[in-house]
């Protein structure tokens, strides 16, 4: 895999912690604010930090910025400041710009500037954690379409002990379990007989209300 | 289902994400801030919204919430406010007590002080930014284990018209195909003939490396 | 003349100034400012002024914003509130937006959003008052192109009592003098035994470099 | 042309754009700033700019403020600053000060103090602004007198291919065309036979009322 | 005696002390201030006292400004608010007005608007403080010239029991003791055989070294 | 006449213009204040002047502070260091204390500290100015007593050409002139054929009320 | 016992916990305070509590503070607050003022104005916890003078059992077990037949030295 | 005795007291704190002081933190840095953490993080100073338990002279003298026939009644 390049603008905690997985993806990763001790902090762990008010067009052309593959623009709530990198990156030859968005107002003006991603973290990470709040039993998931999802689901004491045959989830509300993580290992495409135990996770599709009904059968 | 009673201290933007998706969910929300403006703003869509300290003992009381089921505490950045009003719900006994931590530090006093679970929002949204980043195809993601993922992938043009034999990520990455998502429908444990088309989603099976093997030779 | 609607946000002394001709020249204004002592002050004076938030899309709406011609956005150094009360006009609906940008990168972003007109009032006045100042005869001048100039002229003393014949710029620098402003009237084309007194005003059409070297004869 | 020595105290937009146009036009220019970052940027451009506080004495006096031939206070909004750095250019015998109001008030105490020139940018910009904003034909103009205007006008499309003769503005409302801004170049006094095409620029002068005729019928 | 009118712009210190003396020798007063409290407190003891801004041309001439007899602007440290509320005095047609100067260039701000009387009271009080610290028997005194002084001196107990013969200021230092004032009532024009007491004060005539002579005659 | 040494804290106006005079009347002076501007200003006028703050012990007591004569905490408007540097001036053994009070109440503090003299310039300046207004021909004035003034009155048109006797204040009202201040010079105890003009300058002692009478009959 | 009447100046932690002492003990309390959410949650427990600014004359005055047997000025970290309110209290009356000090220059101040006693909170605090630090066995403790102290001491492990006779810190040690303090009841005056258990509290008088021995060898 | 290592975190005036007070015991203490001036004027009397930021980890490591016998959390009140700094010296190994609460909900998020002390020093000193208050004789006590008091009581004149068999508090109100501190020495467990004087102070025993009754009888 060939490492690609990124700027960060912003290393508040939602930056810092794209450019830290990005480092650890084997990427390379230019941090930049204003603030020295974030840059400080960060200056270990990244490629490079640098210290630098990112709208201004003299110090992204300084550091090159044309020759990033992605530009993320992760500034926290200074709109203004957001708004000026994104386009002071674009303007540059940024090949890709990504920018968070702090709320739906600010996100509408980056699309009409043509960003090609935005992102609201805390809006996603809101409806990520209410669902698990709602179903203790459900670890992660990913919504596949407005219908079907893949959750990963805990397997409750209750279920300990019996096979898939008993459990039968498609037979009794029509969604499949694709995957059971076993202590041991992942058994794709399980068969029948496969035993479950408390410690195991089981991957299932299906659709939302297929999923919520199996769940709701565990909490019982 | 029977709907549950969550009380939601600190109504910025994570713990407003997080009360719209209950009601919409089917669930109660209390919602509490002191800034009067999102209170009025949220008071519609919630079940409830208080203007209050929650770090008062007196008020907390007096909102009864000591019969909520769950506790959300999701206050921005003052660690004192986010430490004290989780005190609160746990001396009130609130059954269960879920917090935000804005630091590491922060999450380790939380733990410390016995916080049923502790949610670091720009951290894991800015892990989750960085995979899709890297790999254009990846929609989303679940990471069952350290070492096993299951993937959203987008069909790349150049898999467009290939059956699931032709592709066989099986034979040449190890990694398994478990459903298509098709504008259709959804295929479940797809056969061998299954054609992908330039719209589909595949959702992959397998160990991190294998899926990125996988998706590096889709991007080529 | 069919009176026209606008609505001006921002009630500065530049949004003001605007209102306020565009009420003497019998147009219908609405004036928008959060400052509530500028909003009474003006609403006198303009067909209504109301205090809002001009970035609160419901604020818009509920002032039937689409309805308007234009819309003024004259916020004074925000540049936050700039972008987004524009973004809310645009979408709204209203026919055409003119904004003020306070730097060259505010215009940049102004520009990419598809705003209809962009002014830099404090640069176009500095460039004005600078051509002014080096010129003390020069009271107003309109740039044609980039080389043709109309330049209004105060008549200097040494002039008074000559007739254009004497005067000859147009064989001497090659500019025309195409009206001559007196108290009693204006004389448009005029003939060349016209006489120039001390408190006539001059309308010279040439080049930069023409108007320049007359100008320049004249303070000898 | 000899270069005069202006000194500009004051380097926002106003003062800053004052300046480079002077620059520009060949004159000398000192600009003087509290802030160093704006001092800093425009060094480059103009001919000295130092950071200083122009209402103590000892500065203006350390900087020859004596030997300028025009000063020009642009300061901001600090009325208090603007004063007290008019009264020390004037005492220095600075031979002619000019200086921006940013009130009426304030412009009557800078008249009071016999200010050679009082200007007010902001006004007079959004005076011009409106008129452009009603008039979408109209490029530009000079107010000669109370009645008596030279306009800038755009030809419109439906003129385009007709004679003045046909045009005939002078027979219909009035007013004449003096000039005819060709992409080719200017025609000065234009014959009744010259044809207007849809780049094409006309010069009016007449009266208030003719113009805005004329400009009303162009764009039926 | 005919009682005047005085308004009096800022009720500080100096100007509510000025305003409590004019109320005692019988004048009418109208006190104003932006601060509720000083107002408050002052209502009770001037004839008007209200809470205004003074710099607004509408307030100042609600209030019949331009009736008065003599406006006193004793602002404390706002340069600004001092010269514009002095400007709107002059307008509205106050026939003194006198107005209290925070340095020297305020001061030639002022004497430039053509005010009546500019008084600096800490710098005045200062200097005069200075020459009760350096002669401990004076205790008040008026410089007639630059060269003469009366002075108002304690009697030391050096004196106690002599006649004007006997300390004979006239002989010894060339200086006249015009009165003295005693317990039981004041000697004008005192005989040479007129005693001198401890309680006495004597009031001197000369110049300023005679005075200094003979005060330093007294400390021995 | 010995030089004394004075050290003054707070170099405001009032500390300032007291350590002026007392530098031009031949006496040391060391000024204190914190604001290095001032004392820098100052540095250039007085014996010494330093950056320091006169509310440390240790500071006080490196200066020597108790080797001056006296000491002026001349501090603007802030009470507490106003009350720690006079404790500490007097408990360093300085031998006399004066003190500038901004309220009664804070007069009253100083004074149970036993502070040797306290000063409330403004309140002073206040009467003072209050007199002069109220009089127009009253230049300045001692009060003797509760009943006697020495005041310094201009001589007015209208007495022009009288002597001493035809003007007879004490027939008419009681009060005598003891001096008239001349252009040529000062006559002490003026006989009765000594004519006053227009720019003299008459002493003039008596009870108020005689004064005042004197007074009002010269501005008939 | 007859009950006090009590007025405290300044709500915050320290002067709260005496007004509730005070109030326990069976006496009444006037709490005063600028902040009014204090005083609002001390109107339950005090007498009378009101949101007031104690340095205004009029303000004390109108409370009736003369007629308290003590007032406490437990003003935080204001120091020109507590001076002021300190000689209100003092001239009004009150029979004894105690007051609060910040630093030992405070306090100075406080003396010299003559307050009944001056009281060191944090200091006093300080070198309390400091004994207890270093003597895990001592409770608390009365420095009876500068030689002699009473301790209150844990029992250790090691002496549970023991007689006095055994324990012997008269003989060992030269001080004295003037009470053991068991969970049945407090035997003054001990027999050296008493026996100590784990849970038992001695009260010893002695030289600091001798219980700092005693001490120590409880430690082993 | 061995001397212990304290590290005291939070030099205001409880902290740098405890510190002092260990100094002068003979223990070794290092300080931290945010602000240059406390550490520096500190560093003279304890061993080490250091400017610092106690919340963050890498800090407290590189001083060696846990290393310290006892590590004292005095920080005034800042409750978010207290606990920051608190869960590291816990986490660092620190043998003992004790820490100031400013309030109740912080002492109780204090106790649930399981800190080995923790202390109320205003609440504390409130509650003794109220003692003092309403007993005048009262100099210092300790509380045994609920009931039972040791209390230092001054002798008032009226017991001057008599014998303890004369005073009798053990017959007439059943509490104990256990020694007499006179001017010469103690006298512990004092015989009937000692006679008290006015200077002495009794140490007595008994329950809170008891001594309440007898100190009543003193004032009498």
């Amino acid at each position: 895999m060939k490492a690609n390049q990124f700027i960060i603008i912003g290393l508040g905690r939602f930056g810092s912690s794209i450019g830290q997985e990005l480092i650890r993806l084997g990427h390379e990763v230019l941090g930049v604010d204003r603030d020295e001790e974030k840059v400080q902090e960060l200056s270990k762990i990244f490629t490079h930090a640098i210290v630098a008010d990112a709208t201004e067009e003299e110090v992204l052309r300084s550091i090159g910025a044309r020759n990033f593959d992605c530009g993320v623009v992760a500034i926290g709530d200074d709109v203004e400041a957001s708004i000026l990198a994104t386009i002071l990156l674009q303007e540059l030859g940024v090949k890709k710009v990504v920018a968070k968005a702090v709320s739906e107002l600010h996100g509408r003006v980056l699309e009409r500037m043509g960003v090609d991603r935005i992102i609201y973290p805390e809006r996603d990470m809101g409806i990520r954690v209410a669902h698990q709040l709602v179903s203790p039993n459900l670890l992660d998931y990913i919504e596949l379409s407005k219908q079907y999802t893949i959750a990963e689901l805990a397997v409750p004491q209750c279920l300990s002990g019996q096979s898939l045959e008993d459990v039968n989830p498609r037979g009794r509300f029509g969604c499949s379990i694709v995957a059971i993580n076993k202590p041991k290992g992942i058994i794709i495409a399980p068969a029948a007989n496969d035993v479950l135990a408390e410690k195991d996770v089981m991957v299932v599709i299906g659709t939302n209300e297929q999923i919520e009904q199996f769940q709701h059968s565990l909490n019982k």
